[in-house]
């Protein structure tokens, strides 16, 4: 993937470029500190190929680029929040290092700087972008909720899970690639299913981090196995496992989830059970047909552009994170 | 009053109007709940008005004021948080009545819901009116943080006292007659006037709400008198006193602020205090200067419209409310 490395290189100084007002330093410090964070700027950098896709030069959709990037880390903000999230990319997240009150302010207003980026020489398109965006943004709200949701319920099936993260994951990146079509030039369909192969690969990327949390190889995904389970976090794996238990596996099941166990008997036996029901095997089996359904939206976008192949690739190398 | 009857009442039934999704209903229930406290519609009404003083009709902006007042609405459901408010018109505030990450959520919602009505059928004006909004949106946050700033700080100057207001409470009514006036079709000057007339007016206003809370009737102004003191509210009156006095009566006055006295010995000993220093006398004066700065901006605009005159009374009516 170094052909996108230019390209996440200019989303890097864009960002650095951004000027934020002096005062009150209590809301704009802590939206310098979040940019400054880091990331793989995977949103910016889709939505700069699509643009060019369609034969625009990337510098037309720089402003809207650096939105969808501010705009997914306000939602970062208040979703840690709600979360309760120490730790985000290893330093202490807004609301920690100050409080709740800044966190959630700061945040609003990363929400209006987006929407200032966003409208910013748009022209033409101005106004189908707008809605995009905003469709978006409503969808990764509801997403969040039906996450929260989640935590509470005891029965939440693998329909409702995928639903859940299409809205929080993967509307986002179908609306980043949708928004840099329309600013490219693409017509209607275009632009459709390029949106549909962000959705599609959102989907599989987030069934992807999933099943490396539990299967991944620590040295390569970069944190401990099973962190998922040790929260009692309801991923795939987990969703599926409660629909298919016998009823005395559901029961240990959710002993090994609400009773002081050790981390490591909880993680062991919680594998265990994923093995019996073969639910890794599912969820790859899910994952994979929403990366071809990816591909297939792509495939229908007849163009050489060598930001096609980007994409592409970039998909496929969401795929191949090492297990 | 009574001709801006019918402007409140074609807010009311659009409010009523307004579709949101069913589900999830953490997210949506708390919408319709936070719409349905009612309120004086000051801002979406300024918005019409200001639309018609330039001969386009009301229901052209519709769509605008109304994302004025969801943006309104939603900045109240954050405020709530952050200033740890139960009640809000008499009803308990979102984070009360459910929890506080559904007044984050559903808060982030209304921004969005607001910002899809902005944009709603504005067709030449959109760009402008967009920026205006965001302009206002981010003031507005800024203006909240520098009252929580205010709230930990000693030496508040009445300077930024009247920046905080104008930024927390003026700004907003401002855009929404900018906004007005440019659906409306005013030239840049004449909606620049407008702009002027409603943050003016504003911060009037607001100094009137620190006045009335300190002399005003009870019976009409429909809540306890001295509740700002209680609270140790930063207000123009106390800060302009804290400004004023000797050391001795600053030494008083925070000893009132911070130590265990009755309710009412300390609402007495405050305005015992406010009366030495005559801040009232002041504060009125700032008061009158601004509401007449306001005038002189309306009385720029040249047209003989009933709107203009609305506006016109509108502000009086504000000016006398009841001591």
């Amino acid at each position: 993937m170094q052909e996108i490395l230019p390209y996440k290189q200019y989303i890097e100084a864009s960002l650095a470029n951004l000027n934020y007002a002096k005062a009150p330093i209590e809301l704009y410090e802590p939206i310098r500190y979040t940019l400054n964070l880091g990331g793989k700027r995977m949103r910016p950098i889709l939505l700069l190929l699509a643009c060019e896709m369609f034969g625009r030069k990337k510098e037309d959709a720089i402003n809207q680029a650096l939105a969808i990037e501010v705009f997914h880390n306000f939602t970062l903000l208040h979703d840690d929040i709600m979360d309760q999230a120490p730790l985000r990319r290893n330093q202490p997240t807004v609301y920690k290092k100050w409080n709740e009150n800044i966190a959630i302010l700061s945040g609003d207003v990363m929400f209006a700087e987006s929407c200032k980026l966003m409208i910013k020489q748009s022209s033409e398109s101005a106004e189908k972008v707008m809605n995009i965006f905003f469709d978006a943004a409503i969808e990764v709200c509801e997403g969040q909720q039906w996450d929260m949701n989640f935590e509470n319920s005891h029965t939440v099936s693998v329909h409702e899970y995928l639903n859940m993260i299409e809205l929080k994951t993967a509307a986002l990146l179908g609306a980043a690639l949708q928004i840099g079509a329309c600013i490219g030039g693409a017509n209607k369909q275009q632009a459709e299913n390029l949106r549909m192969f962000g959705r599609k690969t959102g989907v599989a990327f987030q069934l992807m981090d999933d099943i490396l949390d539990c299967y991944g190889n620590p040295a390569l995904v970069g944190k401990q196995v099973g962190g998922d389970i040790m929260a009692n976090k309801k991923t795939y794996l987990l969703i599926r496992t409660l629909e298919k238990a016998s009823a005395d596996d559901r029961k240990r099941l959710e002993y090994l989830m609400h009773s002081p166990v050790s981390a490591e008997n909880k993680v062991y036996e919680v594998l265990e059970l994923y093995k019996y029901y073969s639910v890794k095997d599912e969820a790859e089996a899910v994952m994979h047909d929403n990366y071809h359904q990816a591909m297939d939206y792509l495939k229908k976008i007849k163009t050489e552009h060598l930001a096609k192949l980007m994409l592409q690739t970039f998909a496929e190398s969401l795929m191949q994170r090492s297990y």
